[in-house]
């Protein structure tokens, strides 16, 4: 879709790309067997092989999304890829790839090392947004306009109220978002049946190193089919979303030729008409909009997938895999939109003054 | 609807009644009026009166019931039966009643009051069922049963495994529970455009009163169009009812014929079929699962209404109270079933072995 | 909720009262009956004792009700009652009572006949809207006015223009409407698991019969987990509601102070402030615009709920019900405010040639 | 993302390219200069040229993308490459390309050219689903299997009666299509403000002849911002497939261990697991399960942006652009997996026969 560049930012499509995935899967084995040998599970030299191959950078990612639909997840397909290439290094090496471990434990911990470097972007983007909120409230703590309520004049209030309104509800999302940081970014490692048992005695041990590698958090138990966490970061990316689709509502009623009080930032090429060459359309605020109508159902979505049979879901958990990243790729667009729309504001007081004037 | 009571209790029931609600609208007037007379905005006369008037209990909700649909909400008709019982008393102290407020104010602070209410009801279901899953993994940590996933026998697990599987989530839910409690259970109150302009100059002051009297939290800014935290505690609820529900979930599939592992406790009357006598359906854990396929959508139904135009909206803001006391409703009723299920859940352990037998 | 006759109309709510579900459910049995007797399957004596007392008024819909927390439905204590009754005349007749009929036949029957009769009142109010829009756009064909992109003023259309867009989006779903009324109001009967063994060789037959006594449609197979007819409704619907939403929108859009075109009609006590008693707000297009947010997560709610299991569903069934229920209470609603918003709008010519001029 | 290709399908990603949209957007504008030149609007060497550029094929579609980002949609760069080469050409002809259309008129165009071939090929997969069947419900006619109701054994039906069942509501998918390909597949073309006036006098001839051009039926008027037919063609995909997850999920709970009345069909490394090399997982059913869990979400976000602002939306329009090209390719690699899971089906009737035996 020509469109398509409108609903993520280039920096996750580099997060979510073939080769980041299958670097954090890599990444998972290398650092299972490494914790493995620590407790005297599997031997060193297997744990170094793995380790080792797990360097290479040259894996054939269209095999694995080829066979992922024979398989059914990409993990079947990428443990044998890496099998054989510890076979040419070290068979008996090979029995010790995976260990203990199931395709679940690969997939949710790579998108979880997935997630935890898109939150830690959008805690960034979240904050320069704020501090922008700031000095724009700042700069316009005296200047009037009218307050509007059910789309009415009401009463005035300043502009900067209005600003700080907007800041209210995102300073309280970087909490959430801190909370969803610290809570929600979690290990997941619990073998075939989830209870750890193929992992042997220093299960617990095993996860702490393994968890401490990949800087991830722990739950007490596996989560294969408890999604409440996943859950919990996509309802918080939903109400940030909420929160800043409201802001870019704001302006663009705010830009209504009747009204006219604000102006996004001007740029050649910017918002104009393919048929109308001298109107100045929102664009970035447009943009906001658009994200911020998507994302709600999204959080459903993922809702809705939390019923999940068993040790494993045949299905449920599938369909979250497009949507967390959706969810995760809209929120960062919105936040780079949102800090262009604040960073280059046109306010237009005088045309506010008017519009107080106008109905005493 | 003949099958409602499925989806509420009794005690929300009460607490969502138009008796109710008017009850928290009248104990904001009331705790308003007091805090502006301790500052000294309005007469202590007033005040009095007004607090005299709060006390009364035989107002006629229908009225109010019907004038909401002409005046757009239930706070002008509400206000102006108010001022009339004042001027019966004290013809002076009519204007001081819901001075300085907006119809926001009571209608959003009377939800949180009922809110307040209805968490904490939550909050002890939720301890006592966790409770009761406690009790039941530990009669089990011994008891052995086949582990599946994707629907398909795999390798041993523990009944405990399982029932600690469903308490992971759920204890994650009551810290959710008590942070949405503490952050987002707050006072609305920030006159018609929201900046407490028409508070004074001892707005801050007046706002602490109030929260105080009422019990409630208080946000920096008013939130007449920031609407973060009503989406909270909808997310929240949200994911509750998803634990729930798979909770519910894995024990129909448990009682299926085919696997008859466990079953809902016996009761007089319960579970029989219309056309087949001999029958025992899943009850409890049927209602748990269809409210958990209907919480998702009003969720997203409660994000969606998130972008609030200007300093009140127009239709978003009215959709919320419907929805939002569906939510807590539904997870009121489906946390009632899941302690009503677990309490009597009848365990075989013998099919257990059984099943596991048969696969080797 | 006091607000709560917003969101439905007296007639809806009359319409899915207890009292009238349980008058369809008797008719359902009564002429479940009678077709037996005519075909031959059931004693005459059955059937007219049973269309006997399906003729009384005086039931317990109480007991159903919390009889149906226990039985799972309420088609289960429903039938004990029909049964009791037909008992005190003749004992012999009780076994013919719902024979060959499940829960599901009775209360998926009754639901049918209530949309039924639903739709009738939505495709009436429907016609009276489009037929106020044809002559509103008749009256407006020359008025000229500023059409607006992106919420910016653009190139002059006429106010007839902008109606007959809102117009020409109800037109098809006036079609929709008969398509649905035609296609999807569908009679309900199967039997304990849908293949209609137990109402015997006579099974078409009857099922013809039932159906025509009812007013009903039929399909090819029983739907008890083929619930595509159900969430076709609910889908058109919604696609109706986003149509009333949108026009409702622009309503607001246009009385907003700046832009002024059009108003709402005056009545005593409308669109009042409690804090701002100079104000005309939206009223009826603010209902509109909450219902327009709330139906479209309604409908997502019924195409969730449609995989259900093999031949009866635990739970998904059972969520359908207060859902379909309150898309249709909404739509009924809606189209009474739009029929209500554009028989009395008021359209200020002067202010749009205003509006035009002040950009040319 | 690895696991990408499981919802999709290669035809759709061909379809949905940067190149097959853009080639639409040409066969447009080629379409509307054809039928410009046609009734004398604009000149025929201007119609000629036009034609001639948009056969080529060489389009630099990154630079469109790029552009996008300022110019707020596609269809701004790409008027403006096009004219550029047009120039190259004939200088003269520039100022008719694109004449009197609008952004949206070329974009929503060309994405219902995508769709209407899109739908065909739904069509006919639909169409092979649906006689695979038909088959299998003749061969297993006789076949008797145990109906589950409440997921409990209940009484005997035949394989037929529930692949019957799965049959009866994709026939009246087939239904569903055939109408909203006949109904809602049609062209934009309405000019800036959708009244058409900058088409002129021959505004309506010219709009059939572009339609005709292009094979898309017409709406009375314009739908800039009347969007109940996207919203009804997304509505019935997603009941269409509600309806196959329905199928999928019966699947699933018949491969059962327990219950292993069915299985998928075989296939060298299908359905293996990472951890237990000797379990048979479905795989197939999977895709169509999560795939189901998807599309209600998507649905709700088609009928939450409806409520587009007078004649263009600032948001909403946008937000369309990737959700109803994901129901297209869900829908899709659903019916593929369906026709392959149903293609391969092994129906084990023994185990049906011992089920329904062991319970009598």
């Amino acid at each position: 879709m020509l469109a398509e560049s409108i609903f993520t930012t280039p920096l996750m499509e580099a997060l979510f790309s073939d080769v980041t995935e299958l670097r954090f899967m890599l990444a998972f084995e290398s650092a299972l067997a490494a914790a493995q040998a620590d407790v005297g599970v599997i031997p060193t030299l297997a744990a170094t092989t793995i380790a080792d191959v797990c360097q290479q950078t040259d894996w054939d990612t269209e095999q694995i999304r080829q066979q992922t639909l024979l398989a059914g997840n990409p993990a079947i397909p990428f443990v044998n890829l890496l099998k054989e290439r510890i076979g040419w290094k070290s068979p008996e090496s090979v029995r010790y790839v995976h260990w203990g471990a199931t395709s679940q434990d690969v997939i949710d911990t790579a998108l979880m090392c997935q997630l935890k470097q898109a939150l830690e972007q959008l805690r960034a983007d979240l904050d320069l947004l704020n501090r922008q909120l700031t000095t724009l409230a700042h700069t316009h703590q005296h200047t009037p306009m009218m307050g509007r309520t059910l789309l009415q004049q009401a009463l005035p209030i300043t502009f900067a109220d209005k600003v700080m309104g907007w800041l209210d509800g995102l300073l309280r999302s970087v909490d959430r978002l801190d909370r969803i940081m610290k809570e929600c970014i979690v290990l997941q490692l619990g073998g075939p049946v989830g209870n750890a048992v193929t992992l042997g005695v220093h299960s617990l041990a095993i996860r702490e190193k393994v968890a401490t590698t990949l800087g991830l958090g722990t739950t007490k138990l596996t989560w294969h089919t408890q999604r409440d966490q996943l859950a919990d970061i996509a309802a918080m990316l939903g109400i940030l979303n909420g929160s800043l689709g409201k802001l870019a509502n704001d302006v663009i009623l705010l830009m209504q030729t009747e009204v006219g009080e604000v102006r996004e930032g001007a740029a050649e090429g910017k918002g104009g008409s393919s048929s109308m060459p001298h109107k100045r359309n929102p664009v970035t605020s447009t943009f906001m909009v658009a994200i911020a109508h998507r994302t709600p159902a999204l959080v459903a979505s993922l809702l809705g997938s939390m019923m999940q049979p068993h040790e494993r879901a045949a299905g449920a958990w599938h369909s979250e895999w497009p949507v967390i990243r959706d969810v995760v790729k809209l929120t960062a667009a919105n936040l780079h939109y949102a800090n262009d729309l604040i960073g280059s504001l046109e306010v237009d007081t005088e045309r506010m003054q008017q519009n107080l004037k106008s109905t005493n």
